[in-house]
C-alpha cells in the first residue's frame, strides 16, 4: 500500500533525493566506489561539499561574509555552542516551545539570560508579540517554527542585536533575508537531509567575543576555519543534502516552494476551518505554522479522536498522531510534501465527516 | 574498472552492508518508506538501533553494567566529552599520535594532565612502554590504533585506574576484554559504518564523578538514561552499522575477523620485507597495526614513489598515498577487506620489483 508521510520529522524527502542518495551509494558517479568508503578528503567529496555550500548561498540569496557549516549533533548540540561562542554576559531568548525551553536550559549554563517572551501559560499555541529585547544582550534567539505546537514566525524580525534563529523545521520554506540574522541554524531532518547533520549559516566577523576557552569541536571559528572539514563530516547526510538542494533548484528555487507550500498549508486550514469535527490548535491565523499543522477534534467529537486516526491509517496515512505532550493531530507538510499529498489527508477528513 | 579502496577513512565497507543500506533506503522492510524519512521513535527504527546495540554486545561480549551509545559528533567531539565528564582533577593520557595528541589538547582545557609516555620523538613509530600511570589520576586515555602512523596497542592493558580507549580504528579487528575498560569510544567510519556517528561503550557506574555543570548533550548521563535518543540520532548511519554487525555476526564472529586481519596483514608486511623496494614504517613488529600498514620506499629506491604510487593507480589500487604528515604509503586493510584485495596489492608490489 502506497504510504502517505506526515511525519514530523525525520520527515518526507524528495523521491529524487532518496533515489539519488541510494545511487551514490552503490557507485557514486561511476567511479566504482560507494559514496560510504570515500575520504572525505577526496576529490568526490570535496566537490559534494562545494556544490552544497553554493547552493544554499544561491537559493537563500546568502550575502557575503557569511559561512555555510555542515556541523554533527543537531540542533540540540548547536543549544550549547551558541552560548559558549556567544554569550558573554547577557543573551535574550523568545520561549515559543519545547525546542526554545531546551535552548534557553542550556544558555543558563553560560550566563544570564533573559526571557523576553513566553506563550507556555497557554501551552505554546502563540507567538508572543509584545517584548522587548534587551539593547545589551550579546544576542536575540528565536525558534522561527515550533514543530511540536505548530507555530511560526514568518517574517524575518528588525533586531537590534545579534539575532540567532532556530530554523530547524522551516529552512527553506520561504524566501528570507538572510542579512536579518547573525547566525541561523538547524537539524537537516525536516526539509533538507535524514538525520545526521546540521546545517549553520553564520557571519564571519560575529566571532571572537567571549573569553571563554572554548573546546576545539564546540568552536565555529574551527569550522569555518576549516570549512566543516575539522573532522570527517558526516559525509551521506551532506551528499543527501545536496541531492534535496539540486531539487530546489531544478523546481526553480524557493519562490516555487513557498507558494506552493502556502497552497498546501491553505488547502488543509480551510478544511479543518470548514469541517464540523475538526479545530485548528493555533487560533491565530498569523502564527499558525505552514509546514506543522496541529488540530484536534470539536468539541462535539472528542471521543472520535482514535476512529479517525485508525481511518487515515487505513487510507495509508502515517505520523500524523500529535506530539505526546498535546495530543490531538499534527500534519507536517515539509517541502517534499506534493499537495496531492495533502489532499488524501483533506479527502480522508472530509469522507470522515460524511460518514459521521 | 574495478577499484581497490585502502581509503584510511572514511573506508571500505562490507558489500553486504553496501547493498542493504541503499535497499533500505528505497524501501525499508517493505513499509514504502525510505529509512531517511522514519521517526526515530518508530517502531520500525527502535527496532534497528535496540538490534545494533544487542549485536555490540553480543559480537564484543560486554558485560552487565554498560551501554552501547550511538553518539553525534565523531571521536573528535569525545576528546571534549570525555574530560567533561571524567577529569576532576588529573587525567593520565598516553601520546601516540595525531589524534591521541588531540584528545590530550582537549583534556587540557578541563584539568592537569600527565602525558605518561610519547614517541612523538621519533614520528610515533612505536608504542612507548616504559611509563607509569600516576595513581590518582581520574583516567588513563590510550588511543589503540594510530591510523595515521600504523602502530597498534594489540592487548587489553592492565591498569589500575579508570582506562579510557580511542578505538576508532581497530574495533571489531580482535576479540577483546570490554571488561578492562570503562568507556571504549571511536567514530564509526572505520570497521562500522558511514561517518557520522560515534560509537561508545560505557560503564554506567563510572560517571558522577565531577563537579562541573555539563551541557546536556555532552553529558554521558544523558545519552545513557535516554538511550542514545536525548535527540534525534544519526539513523541512516546507525542502519549502515546494523548491517555491518550482522555481517559480522553472518561470517562467525570477531574471533573469524580476528584470524583473517592476522592474515591480511601478515601477507603484507611479509611482502614488505621479503621486497628489496619497500621498507616497513614500524621498526617494532609488535608495534605493526594490523589496520593500516604504512610503509615507504627503501633508500635505493626513494626515487621510485611517485612511479608506485601511478602503478598502483593503474591498477585500480586507490587510497594508498601515506598521511601527508609522514608521506611513503599506507595500505589501510580493515575488516571489509578481503585477502584476495591485499593480494592485488602485494602482487602490483613484486611486479614493480621485477619491472625495475
Amino acid at each position: 500500500m502506497k504510504k502517505y508521510n506526515f511525519s514530523a520529522g525525520p520527515s518526507i524527502l524528495s523521491p529524487y533525493t532518496i533515489e539519488n542518495t541510494a545511487k551514490g551509494i552503490l557507485n557514486l558517479n561511476d567511479s566504482g566506489l560507494s559514496v560510504m568508503e570515500i575520504s572525505h578528503r577526496s576529490k568526490d567529496f570535496i566537490a559534494i561539499l562545494a556544490e552544497a555550500q553554493e547552493l544554499f548561498k544561491e537559493l537563500l540569496r546568502i550575502p557575503d561574509g557569511y559561512s555555510v557549516l555542515f556541523l554533527h549533533g543537531g540542533a540540540s548540540l548547536q543549544f550549547a555552542m551558541i552560548p559558549y561562542n556567544y554569550l558573554n554576559k547577557k543573551a535574550a531568548y523568545l520561549d515559543t516551545g519545547t525546542w526554545a525551553a531546551n535552548a534557553i536550559k542550556e544558555a543558563k549554563l553560560f550566563g544570564e539570560v533573559a526571557v523576553v517572551g513566553s506563550s507556555k501559560d497557554k501551552i505554546y499555541n502563540y507567538i508572543p508579540k509584545d517584548y522587548t529585547v534587551p539593547a545589551d544582550a550579546d544576542y536575540f534567539h528565536i525558534t522561527t517554527n515550533n514543530t511540536i505546537y505548530g507555530t511560526e514566525i514568518k517574517k524575518d524580525l528588525d533586531c537590534k542585536v545579534p539575532l540567532i534563529a532556530d530554523m530547524s523545521s522551516d529552512i527553506f520554506s520561504r524566501p528570507m533575508d538572510v542579512s536579518k540574522y547573525t547566525m541561523i541554524y538547524g537539524g537537516a531532518q525536516k526539509n533538507l537531509a535524514p538525520a545526521g547533520v546540521a546545517f549553520v549559516i553564520i557571519k564571519n566577523d560575529s566571532l571572537g567575543k567571549v573569553d571563554r576557552a572554548i573546546p576545539t569541536m564546540l568552536s565555529y571559528a574551527t569550522h569555518i576555519e576549516k570549512d566543516s572539514m575539522f573532522n570527517t563530516p558526516p559525509c551521506l547526510s551532506i551528499y543527501a543534502a545536496l541531492h534535496t538542494l539540486r531539487w530546489y533548484k531544478q523546481i526553480g528555487g524557493i519562490e516555487v516552494m513557498y507558494k506552493a507550500n502556502l497552497k498546501k498549508a491553505a488547502l488543509l486550514y480551510d478544511e479543518i476551518e470548514r469541517n464540523k469535527m475538526f479545530v485548528a490548535n493555533i487560533p491565530n491565523v498569523e502564527d499558525r505554522s505552514i509546514m506543522n499543522v496541529t488540530f484536534v477534534m470539536s468539541e462535539a467529537y472528542k471521543e472520535k479522536e482514535a476512529d479517525f486516526a485508525k481511518f487515515a491509517s487505513s487510507l495509508g496515512i502515517v505520523g500524523i498522531a500529535g506530539h505526546r505532550s498535546i495530543g490531538g493531530f499534527r500534519a507536517s507538510i515539509y517541502n517534499a510534501m506534493p499537495i496531492e499529498t495533502v489532499a488524501v489527508l483533506t479527502n480522508a477528513m472530509k469522507e470522515f465527516e460524511s460518514k459521521n
